[in-house]
């Protein structure tokens, strides 16, 4: 039996999230009989699960592109027992206004939902049920969960479609978020292991600490990468608690870390940086393969290190 | 009358920062006559504020060295209508457990406070007082405040020390929180207006939008400042609502746009990037002057500008 | 009367050079009547006399597709009085083996020609005259000079075809020498003067100089153009004469001294470089334009100019 | 029995830098009786006789702190069969002037010596002999053989004071070289063969073929270097013989092949350049060792290999 944890509890995008990357296209009724699930109530706990042992590998979200990063996320990925991840998921962010039998759209006066799907339906709202009070919850599935089980003090629900379906609430309206492009990113995060081999379409996470007063090691963190030809695609700060001004940053890379231009970036950061936590190596949801100036393929790398090992013995 | 408005209620490390940056070192009985203050509910208010002429200026939280960057406070300076960074305060965040008269730290079964907050205190009560429940506020403030007005659900609360003072609360413990050296960055946003003449210890504050897909933009733009000798202090990354990867970058450099490196970067990055907002120049609240290296004074660059017009004119 | 000197005696690929840039297509017939040209014996010589005022200016070699650059040329312009590059011409090299009436290929036993020439002609001598020996002469011109005046020793010259004509000699063989593509580089030398217009299509040439003892200078140089969108299409290290490691660099880069990219490069480098010497902006005689990346034109220094005084003032 | 070749004839600076290198301190006298010396006319012939077999190595100038680089040495070195610079010498270049017995100061009227000998003691002359007359010779080394085999039409010869000895001449002057702090640096060129254990103060020496038309080709390069740190000691451009602008590059480099940090800056050169011909790692004469900034030592190198081994493997 393997178990996997997430975000919850049941009906987030999380839990969709974590059910598109094991492959459960009808939810978790097409589960593998070996297979279940397990909520947990936040990020930490989530992530403490795996490092606990009690599930294989959670999904947590770790950027939003309205919200931007997670940063609990972050930050329980960059300290304290190794994890790694190995793996992404990115899902629309799409909201369902929902209500439990015989509420209609006009009987609506209060609604339940997280601050975070509150900021991003705004504008629906003053524009169709202008007015309308709002109580923070703990997720937008809290929200719906409430509905379901009678415990809610609000007349509907903003979740995601998937809750809708979980709970089994009516769909009041679908669509309302403000910004139909936004999605949420989420990571499987498992214990120690080695990466999954090359996809040929991967990233690789890293966390990076500079030591302090080095006004230019942010330059030279990125001339590690841009000498090799590889491009991030996400960079964040985050302070280290050490006070204003002290920095890590949380880094994704295009490629795999068995690629030898990463692996040779990996090295130089290795050397210049104060540490470098190697979070993992994963195959890209979108599949995109990296764009390679020339110079910086494997067989590039493989040729290069032959005629450097004639050379050195005088058989050039 | 000149009218500044904070992140409230009373009693938060916004007003203490705000007080301490007008000089009134003994709180608002100190101000000048013709000074008020104004809180507000929350960040986008306290900013909304200043766009609308309430207030002259508004001071919010930007940055604390354990969360992190105050996302809201950066997105609302990223857009909409042009804002001036006219000034920072850096406090150090210190908490205190407060309670009305008659109660003591027996008592408590349960506490109000931020999030933030609770989070930076977690580890003092677990070990002083295990096993007491947390109820969440929107600012450690309204925590304090809620006992004062007798509506809280809570018998005590964690706020700043400055908030005990004016709720006219008990302190049944100081330095409650785990990090000592934690602190947290204000800024103090006005609307638009010249910057004040530069100190000779300045920061300027940046907002970049890169075009998509552009791989080397960060070092790019690293470049346009190493170039002309200018450190960064800061630097987020922050969605641009547009998708996953699509980001825009908040900065803060050393030096004032007056200096003529800091004004040769701002070009150049004018010139490489799709959007630059200037968000100000403004003295550093701790005092500290760049150290420059060979070639970027002020001086330098006055020399080779007229060394140049020679040349032009074939006078060298 | 304008009197323009060259690196002679007539009949020298100098010579050739000079006319072709003052649109002489028809030889020193064909120039104004108020022009007159004047050889000099060498490099030194052609550039003493502008310094002198004998002449307005003198055309002399700078660099060669097959010798390299010209040192002297190189180091003349490095030091002393200062001097102006106002344009350049480039001309194939190609070698005629001319001799008196009557000599025919057969009778060549020894020819006279330059060291250079000697060495650009060898493999075409080893296949078609096995055997002829060969008279160092200080310049080609000088060794038909040499057949025309009767003083020389040897039986025919290896020269410009140019030349052949200048001295009234046959041509036994054309295009003798081994590279048909090789070829040579003038610059045309006058005192200090304004650089003319900018065409669109310009070269601007500096001399710099770096303090001792500073590994990264090169870097630094070229990232200063690098930074502003310049490629550089010649670059030569000299000797400063103060020791080995001691260099200077004599550089081309494309653009004009007006441009603004290449005002503030040449700004940049008088700030960083212990000695920057401007020799002059001048139109390429291949007319080739440079292919600008973004933000480096002159429409853009403009505007980013423009916004800079805007924000500066608080009207952004 | 080994036989090493140099610029000759004897009495060249060459060698005297053979000697030196031979450590035989005490001139040719002073050499192992299984040592002997040939001279070549030229350093054509000198690297042909390597090349031939006829010697084990030889040694000739490569660049001189007034003339500059020897531009027939990088020539040589860079095309044609695989050479290996296994050894460097620094001279300084002191000239002295020197004639048959009997002759005195006053009785000179011309001189004899080669070109570059005659431009470095043109001021000593227009000092101390005004109106001497000169005749060119291959080397300094001929002027001085001319007068002791009675063949020479000069009455004295600029050479080195090693000369003197060669040929017991007498020495009418010392220190005739302009300035005083001139200097030749030689090379010891031998077949191929594997590079000499690494001493900790090497140079590495490297030609780098560029492919034509690519701007920031020599940025790219020395960031090769620079993300490494590894300085560079000497820069020329050649040209390739393709056209005016086509160059390629000929290098010193701080370090020793078998250094991890110079490995893999080649390796990283071999990927971006045309081509790259490494042509030796050597001690330095000087004994000078590299400055290492934090993270280039080969201790750092092994530490980070072992990690990137580590994490590959999931045992970090």
């Amino acid at each position: 039996m393997t178990t996997y944890g997430y975000l919850g509890p049941e009906g987030t995008f999380a839990e969709a999230a974590l059910l598109s990357s094991l492959g459960a296209r009808d939810g978790v009724a097409s589960l593998p009989p070996d297979v279940q699930l397990r909520p947990y109530a936040g990020v930490a706990a989530a992530i403490a699960g795996v490092r606990a042992g009690e599930v294989s590998a959670s999904m947590v979200p770790v950027e939003n592109s309205v919200e931007g990063a997670v940063a609990q996320t972050l930050d329980e990925l960059a300290s304290g027992a190794p994890l790694t991840v190995i793996g992404e998921a990115v899902l629309p962010v799409t909201f369902s206004l929902v209500a439990g039998p015989g509420t209609t759209l006009a009987d609506v006066r209060r609604v339940g939902t997280h601050p975070h799907a509150e900021a991003q339906t705004r504008q629906w709202f003053a524009k169709n049920l202008p007015g309308v009070a709002v109580t923070s919850t703990t997720s937008t599935a809290a929200a719906a969960a409430g509905i379901a089980d009678g415990s809610a003090q609000w007349d509907a629900a903003i979740c995601a479609p998937f809750a809708a379906a979980v709970y089994g609430l009516a769909v009041l309206a679908e669509g309302v978020g403000d910004n139909p492009s936004a999605e949420t990113r989420f990571v499987l995060v498992s214990g120690p292991t080695a990466p999954p081999s090359a996809s040929g379409a991967d990233k690789t996470s890293l966390v990076l600490y500079i030591g302090k007063d080095h006004p230019g090691a942010l330059l030279e963190i990125l001339t590690e990468f841009a000498v090799r030809g590889i491009n991030l695609t996400r960079i964040e700060s985050r302070p280290t608690g050490g006070g204003i001004g002290d920095y890590f940053f949380s880094i994704d890379a295009e490629g795999h870390i068995d690629d030898q231009r990463v692996g040779e970036a990996l090295m130089g950061l290795r050397r210049v940086c104060a540490e470098v936590r190697f979070l993992g190596s994963f195959p890209r949801v979108d599949g995109v393969r990296p764009t390679l100036r020339r110079g910086v393929s494997d067989a590039e790398y493989h040729e290069a290190q032959a005629w450097l090992s004639r050379v050195r013995e005088g058989r050039a």
